[in-house]
């Protein structure tokens, strides 16, 4: 058989390292996508002059637009077969990107257990994607729900790894070239940075998007992410939603994009310490946004940085001025779609004068 | 509040200088998502190699990609609380945009006046955009309705501007550097130069082409415009028309590539005197174009370049073979959705032999 | 008149030469847009470092990307009047494209036939698209029905060309420069490479891809094809499908995207032998596709790498596992929209160790 019917459970072992294929020059063409598919309107990926008064040598890609594109790597060997995408964890962007550089990733299977069902299991990677100088451009974990190709395959011994809460402080990659005495928040789009954020405060980001089939197939197709849920309206009729399921990954984009409105000099993440994908999103969707600040951290050896810890919650046809979130009990309000937890670095201090200007 | 409320009539004062958001470093990316965002076919913005035949260094950027990252950076600030867009006028396209250069706007409060009603006032700005050698890329004067946040607050001294009826020929940018003795007629797509065009003369641009939601807010979000009405279809399906609003700019860089079809050589626009949205325009309209030649004028010191001066008028789900326009009451018939007056830069004379080829 | 009303049947001469207007600079933003309407893989146009691996420089542009832009400059002159476009041969890529490459095209016609109703005509021409230093980077024959201006206006000789049933291998261009040494299966997708081929098998691309309106709209803009069909719903809305036609080329570009799975070390497009569109698509349609390989061929000179002939068929709405055909009669099942005859290259051999890693 020459197709590639990806991996089922049982074809996966621990401890398999897998390289991904088709490695992907990342050009100028992806960014203007990515902002005509997004809105996405942070200062640094938009801009090589505000780049450059940050130290960088040009703009360095959206990070986002890198996680999407080294986890398109990684589905056709992972998750063609996956019945569910169940989180993320220990999510660490590395050295930028720049628009000329190409991307290959590889995964480790870290974690087997088959589900009492028989017919599927949950499958545990670390995903790493690295420029053409192997240099980590990003790192995380990323747990799947795969079915078994033979329901009487014998289970593995079931290995379920430890999962860190959260990215330390003293892993956010903080390039020692940034510098941010020359860092302009007018230009950037807020003047509210770092000092002005308050662990527990809540930020409705009022905008919403409405979805539509092309605008998500296009983000899809451009990250080569193959699943075939997000593309095939003939099947997905006979499918469990009737129609195309958007990538979950295209939502985090809007949320961010739309989170813009009120973290405007959130100018990089840093780390995503975990997220869930609550709900299905699907074309006529509207999706809005909200965070609560939960958490502040310093940085070692910075005062001109500082990072937020963030929990953004997406939602569909519901502005998020009432802030839905997960009740006591764990479950979601049924418009919530996203619940992403992670951090942002954010200038602090002085500035060189530029605050308030 | 962390999030931009964006300004409303009373926050706004006369003389006041605002640094626009967001700097936008324009690339080929933008480029290639603008032709295959309107379908634009003028040779200058499609080819390095034409661009070279006429003395620029390579292809710049289509004037109305230019126009629409200038007015986008504007959004936040000037129009978030709109009610409607009134009006261009003494708009100037500048020094060439290249793939590369970074745009940033500033705008100046020219016109204040409230309305009667308390509610609302009319905003006049000039909007300036410059590249990051600080050249003058873009520059004009728009006039918005913006909602008063309290219908209490003091009216301030009303001020309406003197707007000039247009753009002096002697104020039009033709590169010192603009050779035109290559210029191949054959390869723009047109023999028909400055010469052959008669004042009065009407051109009836023939194709039309369909909106689609997808693609108007792809255009609306590339150029970083945030006005709500365009994206969010949860909030408008309760607002005045029940849909998105199309970005009106969108609809003026259609009427430019419908206009290829009988404009073919006017390279460049050198200026828009004025330009109304007469009504608004969905998804699934097909928009339809026509022009009137309405002026001719010689460039100053030029023997090789003339202007033409274009009234270009687009229709919804009418052919503009009847050509529609304004009547003696200067009310438009349903169908029209544009009226812009601008002057167009096109080859002229003898052009080094090329002509008829 | 200054419009272009496109020539009609009588307005085509034997021999004549057409230089087809608006040179097109191909840029890295039209790669991404390629990648973001189609879902393309294969690696050779997706990453600078693979290509470089095989000798490139950096990463030419997807042929078919090439056809297009060429095909779009000839729209304009040879079937803006056209009832069909009836078929392709001896169709030849050349030189490779890289992003900066300008494109121009030219034409000659070599066949006239007017029909027994004297109302269209076939016009065959041989269509030729050179880069910036005059190499040709594709070559093909077309011929299309076209239309009439006038019944009465008196038939030319009918010349019926000569066609070619394939183009020979020893014209499959193959530059010196290419080294298959270094050419890594496992990073290009599959492990099956040329060797592993035999005539006869045939293959089910299984996946498949639903057409939107704006993503053929996008694609075929990108193009600078203005065939009225694909964009225009108020007129096709009263014509023979009542629906805008999707431009055929999207469809052979989706067909070859899909075949990415099962025949992804079919890293470039040598020649198209024949074509045909056999059944119109519209928005909606989801387009599958499967492969038989019809011949297999070593190359003069090289033991690195080996030409496949395929029959790639793509049928909307039917999912290829039964492998949908022309019947004996020559009749195509109805789902059936293309018939594609072409060569592929492919490594073949020991390729440096990297076989089975």
């Amino acid at each position: 058989m020459k197709t590639n019917p990806g991996n089922f459970f049982e074809d996966l072992k621990l401890g398999q390292v897998i390289r991904h294929a088709v490695p992907r020059t990342l050009t100028a063409g992806d960014v203007a996508l990515y902002i005509g598919l997004t809105g996405s309107r942070f200062a640094l990926p938009s801009s090589d002059s505000f780049a450059q008064s940050l130290g960088y040598a040009r703009a360095p890609l959206d990070d986002l637009l890198v996680f999407h594109m080294v986890f398109g790597r990684t589905v056709a060997d992972i998750s063609l077969n996956a019945v569910a995408n169940l989180g993320y964890a220990d999510c660490r962007f590395g050295a930028p990107v720049f628009p000329g550089d190409t991307l290959s990733a590889t995964s480790i299977v870290i974690g087997l257990k088959e589900n009492s069902n028989k017919e599927t299991g949950v499958v545990t990677v670390r995903s790493t994607g690295v420029n053409q100088w192997d240099e980590t451009v990003l790192d995380y974990i990323r747990w799947v729900m795969v079915r078994k190709r033979d329901k009487a395959a014998p289970a593995p011994e079931a290995v379920t790894p430890d999962l860190p809460a959260e990215v330390g402080v003293q892993d956010f990659n903080v390039p020692a070239s940034l510098d941010l005495d020359d860092y302009d928040p007018t230009l950037a789009g807020s003047p509210h940075i770092w000092d002005d954020y308050a662990v527990g405060e809540r930020i409705d980001h009022v905008d919403g998007m409405t979805l539509e089939e092309s605008d998500h197939m296009t983000a899809t197709r451009l990250y080569q992410n193959n699943a075939k849920v997000h593309f095939n309206q003939h099947s997905e009729a006979k499918g469990r939603f009737g129609r195309r399921l958007i990538y979950g990954g295209h939502i985090i984009s809007l949320a961010r994009a739309l989170s813009f409105n009120g973290l405007a000099n959130a100018f990089r993440i840093a780390a995503i310490h975990g997220g869930r994908h609550v709900n299905p999103s699907f074309a006529g969707d509207t999706i809005y946004a909200w965070s609560e600040v939960t958490g502040k951290s310093e940085l070692p050896g910075r005062g001109d940085v500082g990072a937020l810890r963030l929990r953004t919650i997406a939602a569909k046809d519901h502005p998020c001025t009432d802030f839905p979130k997960a009740g006591g009990d764990g479950k979601y309000p049924e418009p919530v779609v996203l619940d992403l937890d992670y951090s942002v670095l954010m200038p602090r201090g002085r500035l060189g004068g530029h605050r308030g200007r």
